[in-house]
């Protein structure tokens, strides 16, 4: 059984919903129970809890035997992989003062971990820590993770962080007192290697840290989330239900395929017969086979399942870019490759993009041509990168709505675009209204001076295909009081944490991916602060600013009450002022609605950079220009330096 | 000229002096001037000060000559390279708000570094960052540095520090306000990937840094000490002398060969005629040219010759390892190959070693037989891994001095040794005293026990040749009350800076050397605190404890009289009790003098770690042990985490 359905979110994890277990012989009868009280998995120890190789030794003689709940046989291997995940002796204390404890732990874990494996689990959930520091447990783990085949290792960690003083909290508070299991977590993976087999279980308690704090938990790898039933309250019905914060917790959670388990015992009598859910859906079935005992957290999990039904439908767009989700795609070379048709196809479809274009068109008509000159004044236009015509469309419906009169060139670069624009022009029967040149636009000899210059040569970051560039060439014959549009346009910086994108990253193990921007829908990713502008460009520019390198030094402030958090690189933005007030643009706060053109940027670090709360993180960045190409640069200088990444371009650059 | 010879250290760069020069467009007469007057080199402009390309190119329309000292064809290209120094101008500010003078600064850089390449320079002094941010320098020396051929880039950094509040300065002061220049320089240097042609030149001021502030510098590539006159005193007859603790850091500066250079101008007339040199030492034909001027900075010259030349010579064993300054060697595997005739003929000639060995054989015997049964009671004394046989003979010189009747067995695994032992036996006699035994002391099956069991296992860490194993192993046949010697042994660890060995280890670009020890005799390296015990050993071993694996934690606080370090790794020593107070050892502060056997160890860090005042530096070290191999494994987890280095000994390992 499954939480429930949700309409493109058919592959969504967070709709099986597990049950932590005591420790049971039987694992059939567990199983079995578990499986129909309505839970689709167990978290269920492997082995006897009092075991301990230290007296196995003595009392046995070595008969080899370990005490493990049943052999391999007594579940299908499908049964093993489906529906357990391994729990772990909670007694392990890799970290202990007391040497004998150490070594058991060590033993007993590689023990355990060798029997999930031996029985192809899909994971197995790590104690938390025990004590302050943890880097024997860290090391242990890392050792065995070499040698792992598929398994994940889920290390669970309490949700909690004290947020009385954060301000002036020492940096060394590490090793002395963890106060934020958050900062545990970052030394246990560092200590690993950022290993892409060891994620995350949250331990949820009944209170809930600061919004900013959970929020840092949605870029890092977290599989499960563990709420104990004590952290539910009553309603007035006698049900158990969560605080408002803890459900819009949980929400996030299911939004991020972070599955849901439930621990501890049944905290009260609920009222019987009937359930929770019965009063908000009608998700009946699941009522339990006849004969067989009500589960006694059943009316928690009906709970849950009642929270994961009335979340929204995903968006259409949202389920349309699914597959995309934090998913890297090098950025396209408009400029040095040809699109292919396939491309064009897509991105024609962005009717937003077109709307806010014939706007801006519309708006700039009317400002040029005073209606009273509407009939005799002609405004000379030229679409600069027509591609197959969506702008020159857009231009000439601006034209109409306006009613003023109009002659278009359109500048189109790829041989192959100029076929379809000669093929549209017949059908559209805009012969006597549209120019075509099969140009490129930097080399153009324009017969004469446009009165407005129209292009879309934008990438996520704005000028990083080359816009700037481009309209520069264009400029020589775009009249001395002629409008660009866009007329000017910035990028924007935001630090985030995003350990699947920099795991993906360094899958590659080089150097040159550590030093690209990437493409992507983020999806896992924490945002830090707010965005910060970067590089701005005006069209028409004045011609005393013969440069389009750029240098800015941003600096970041993460809110305190975030707590420490782990910053694998900066998203970018872009955002577009096309004439006037009609602007168009990705950056979050002021993004357009409803199109699907531009993904963000990502700039990743090579050295993921904890940030404490209270320092700031200060970034640099230089967009560069050679004769044959543009690339970034970018570094951090604060609160430590990295290196410069993609020095002189070697990694990652824009071909002229 | 030089500033004098010195036995043993013909190679040392620090005896060349150099000065720094105004520009000058006579570059010929400026060199003879400086040449003559006594220097052998000079740091001089290449480019006219008052240029700035942004007015150049509206002054003069483009004609492209750059107004630099010279042309190449003014001195030959060997007087180029030997005797000058490119001194970039010093108005440059890369970091500047005003875009323009940045600008101007780039340019300039790029264009004086070309022009000094094609001049075949071997070094150019960088100016030091002007503000308290050094971002876009770094960037564009960065940049430079991808393309340049062989020539070093000297970065100008004041040495200065102020100490007033170190112990609370907050971490985030790096951007802020910069009272510490060392950490202006790691910012560059990391900005710059730690690249390994940028090195320093130190502005010695009149006041200097606390001791240990002082000497973080000498882990880190200093090149150059640029000392002006004004930081010099005047001694009672006139003379310009030095401060005791400039005297004291010039000598640490001829030790590390860092060259000094003088600047400034002459502050007073100094007496007329002669020189303080004279005084000092009749090193006398550099009196200059008949007919020229006498060097305004001459006398500064002479007395730093005279510090040059007062320095003791470096003692034998000084001058017989110079070779190895720095070099990195992998440790020996004693047990899995065999040691070749040389290496015994190396470590043979440690004679201090072998006499410590026979006073601890000696007082074992004198304990183990009371002088009224000296000559009826026979003590068994096995050599375990005899090799060639030098701890037989200080067995029986042992023996031979207290009167003690000794029977000998030498057991040795190295077939090619046991050839050496038998013809040794029968060159002194020893046939009826010696026995040969020709197998691995782990498997030896001993016809009798020993009441003494002699070894030199031991590697520069100590256990790290796999003592501990081979001892384990012969214990089987060491009577229950029988003494080992050595008795016990501990390892030690040591933070210190040491970016040449960091460099090195670098350059191979692969993870396996950043995992791996090292034995090297340290020169160029910082140690930023007291060495702290790792593990001990002790021999006979009681059997409860069956393991030779080993974890220790370590928390080192770097004096904060130092300011900010960074830690390349740590430096590994041992000391081993051969048996009651007879020691042996390599740790600095009880180190055995005159024993040339070991050098240290050094483990690495694959990044370097800041470590800012008053926060500890932790480490954790394992000593892990598996059926084929032993390994370390080591990682620091304050002030931040590092990952795990040399995980299941995948880089780095001892064979059993």
């Amino acid at each position: 059984m499954t939480l429930g359905e949700r309409q493109g979110d058919e592959k969504n994890d967070s709709k099986y919903c597990g049950v932590e277990t005591e420790f049971n012989d039987d694992m059939p009868q567990l199983l079995s129970l578990n499986i129909h009280g309505g839970f689709d998995f167990v978290v269920a120890p492997l082995m006897d809890p009092t075991y301990r190789p230290s007296l196995l030794v003595s009392s046995n003689g070595g008969s080899g035997v370990l005490p493990f709940a049943g052999s391999d046989l007594v579940l299908s291997p499908s049964q093993w992989s489906s529906h357990v995940v391994g729990k772990i002796s909670s007694w392990l204390d890799l970290d202990s003062e007391d040497e004998m404890l150490r070594r058991d732990s060590e033993i007993t874990l590689k023990q355990e971990i060798a029997w999930a494996s031996h029985l192809s689990l899909q994971a197995c959930l790590l104690p938390a820590p025990k004590g302050v520091t943890c880097a024997n447990y860290a090391r242990c783990v890392n050792q065995i993770l070499q040698n792992l085949s598929n398994m994940q290792l889920w290390l669970r960690v309490p949700l909690e962080k004290s947020d009385d003083d954060d301000g002036n909290r020492s940096p060394n508070s590490m090793g002395e007192e963890h106060r934020d299991s958050w900062e545990m977590w970052n030394s246990f993976r560092t200590l690993g290697e950022h290993h892409s087999q060891l994620s995350v279980a949250l331990d949820v308690l009944s209170s809930l840290p600061s919004v900013n704090s959970l929020a840092r938990w949605f870029g890092e790898p977290v599989r499960a989330a563990i709420i104990n039933s004590n952290s539910f309250l009553t309603n007035a019905r006698g049900y158990p239900c969560l605080s408002k914060r803890h459900q819009n917790l949980l929400t996030e959670c299911f939004n991020h395929s972070i599955q849901i388990v439930i621990s501890g015992q049944q905290m009260q009598n609920f009222p019987t017969g009937t359930s929770v859910s019965n009063s908000h859906n009608s998700n009946n079935q699941s009522e339990g086979v006849e004969g067989m005992q009500r589960h006694p957290l059943r009316s928690y999990l009906d709970y849950i399942a009642y929270l994961y039904q009335k979340m929204d439908p995903l968006p259409e767009q949202e389920r349309f870019e699914l597959g995309y989700r934090d998913y890297l795609q090098s950025p396209l070379q408009p400029l040095m490759d040809n699109l292919e048709a396939q491309t064009y196809e897509t991105f024609e479809k962005d009717t937003t993009k077109y709307i806010q274009y014939q706007r801006a068109v519309a708006k700039a008509l009317v400002d040029r041509v005073p209606d009273e000159k509407a009939s005799t004044i002609t405004t000379v236009l030229m679409v600069v990168g027509a591609g197959r015509g969506p702008l020159v469309r857009a231009s000439l419906q601006a034209a109409e709505e306006t009613g003023r009169k109009l002659k278009v060139y359109a500048v189109e670069k790829n041989p192959n675009a100029i076929v379809t624009l000669h093929s549209l022009l017949k059908i559209e029967g805009w012969e006597k209204l549209v120019t075509i040149v099969s140009s490129d636009m930097r080399c153009w000899d324009a017969p004469e001076k446009a009165d407005i210059l129209v292009s879309e040569l934008l990438g996520s970051f704005g000028d990083n295909e080359l816009s700037p560039e481009c309209l520069d060439g264009a400029q020589r014959f775009l009249k001395e009081d002629g409008i660009s549009i866009p007329s000017s346009y910035t990028s924007f910086f935001q630090p985030v944490t995003a350990s699947k994108l920099y795991n993906d990253i360094k899958s590659h193990k080089d150097l040159v991916h550590f030093e690209t921007a990437y493409v992507v829908k983020f999806h896992r990713v924490a945002r830090l602060t707010s965005p910060q502008p970067v590089f701005t460009f005006n069209h028409p520019e004045d011609s005393t600013r013969k440069s389009n390198h750029r240098y800015t030094k941003l600096r970041f402030e993460i809110p305190t009450d975030t707590g420490s958090a782990l910053v694998h690189g900066f998203a970018g933005y872009f955002d577009s002022v096309l004439y006037k007030d009609v602007h168009l643009g990705i950056e979050p706060s002021t993004a357009t609605p409803n199109m699907f053109s531009w993904f963000p940027i990502f700039f990743p670090l090579r050295t993921p950079m904890c940030v404490q709360p209270g320092i700031p993180l200060e970034v640099h960045i230089w967009r560069c220009c050679g004769t044959s190409k543009v690339w970034y640069e970018w570094g951090v200088t604060s609160p430590s330096s990295s290196p410069i990444h993609n020095c002189n371009g070697r990694s990652y650059w824009v071909g002229l």
